[in-house]
């Protein structure tokens, strides 16, 4: 498991010259790290007198923002391995014609799984997006800046994720999916851009005190 | 060391109820996980027989992205501790006037240190991204997902050590360095726009095919 090997050991993966983990695991990793930190916010809000009439709002938020973590970081695996699935397809034999037909449909196959799974990181990062907005308007106003780092990570993720997801799209032959596939991730760009704005606005009116 | 702990460990660390390591550590780390990326791509050019009039360039851009990965995982850690530092002399005596005064100096000293951190991430974030935009022009076309998604990681990361930079020149009394900070910050952060930018523009062409 990439989740598994040290911080350092996952860069030098990262930079390896292997193909995966690259940026589609980056991608789900970002939105980890921002539903981590969205996480901290909650626990330095949770149990603090000033924060009292949030307290059961904060705790909703936080055991969503920790479910968001848990699929992400399951994410981050999941991406090498549908690029390596893809990679897989590619080295399949082709001396015959028959081959050669299986061999593209697996291809296809295996590059709309590649697909599904930015696509899904896009989607998360929007519902984490939802959280940490909350938190920014309610959480513990001495983390603004957490929260704003957590906003600018989900930013990225959904960013990064959908370059993937348009790599992947370009050698599909299914129109109907393509389709689908790239108005679904223009509606989460949308949303996502939204709502890392609005949180945004809220972390520097804290930090600025207002 | 932050980095010696498994992703998932890191994470966990993250969440926790303890302000450290938090958005500043993760700014670092957004930085040099988009250094590992740009290494990825250098790595995946050099060698190809496509990329041939290139080569030279490119190892140098590696020698220099992995040098600039160094620094920013360091950091990771750096910030912890500058932040921990902040913590330890708020910490302070203050039960006489003399040791109010040394505590106050201590917290201004503690604060300043941990402003330069930041800073500095987004001073290698500007250097990384120079490096960025000439793998996405030069570097392999079948990677330039993963450099569109360091150049967003470098974009995230700047944006969030400026937010950390924001929140701990609040409570500094020192004028001068405030608005040195101020401005040298302001440059940074349109100098990262600029290139993030340019790279994603490239990055957008090679995914289209143009």
């Amino acid at each position: 498991m990439l989740t598994s090997r040290t911080v350092t050991e996952f860069l030098d993966e990262l930079a390896s010259s292997s193909p995966a983990p690259g940026g589609g695991s980056v991608a789900a990793l970002a939105g980890a790290i921002g539903a981590a930190l969205t996480s901290m916010v909650c626990n330095l809000t949770i149990g603090k007198k000033k924060y009292a009439d949030v307290q059961e709002e904060i705790q909703a938020v936080f055991a969503k923002s920790e479910e968001l973590r848990k699929k992400l970081t399951i994410l981050v695996e999941k991406d090498t391995e549908a690029f390596n699935a893809v990679m897989a397809a590619f080295g399949m034999a082709k001396s015959t014609e028959e081959e050669g037909k299986q061999r593209a449909a697996a291809i296809q196959q295996a590059t709309k799984s590649a697909t599904l799974v930015p696509l899904e990181v896009m989607s998360l990062c929007g519902d984490a997006l939802s959280l940490s907005r909350v938190v920014a308007e309610k959480g513990n106003k001495n983390s603004a800046s957490d929260v704003g780092v957590a906003a600018l990570m989900f930013h990225a993720a959904c960013g990064s994720a959908e370059l993937n997801v348009r790599i992947n799209l370009v050698s599909l032959k299914d129109e109907a999916f393509v389709r689908q596939t790239t108005e679904k991730a223009r509606e989460l760009t949308e949303k996502v851009k939204q709502l890392a704005s609005e949180t945004l606005l809220l972390v520097n009116r804290s930090i600025n005190g207002a």
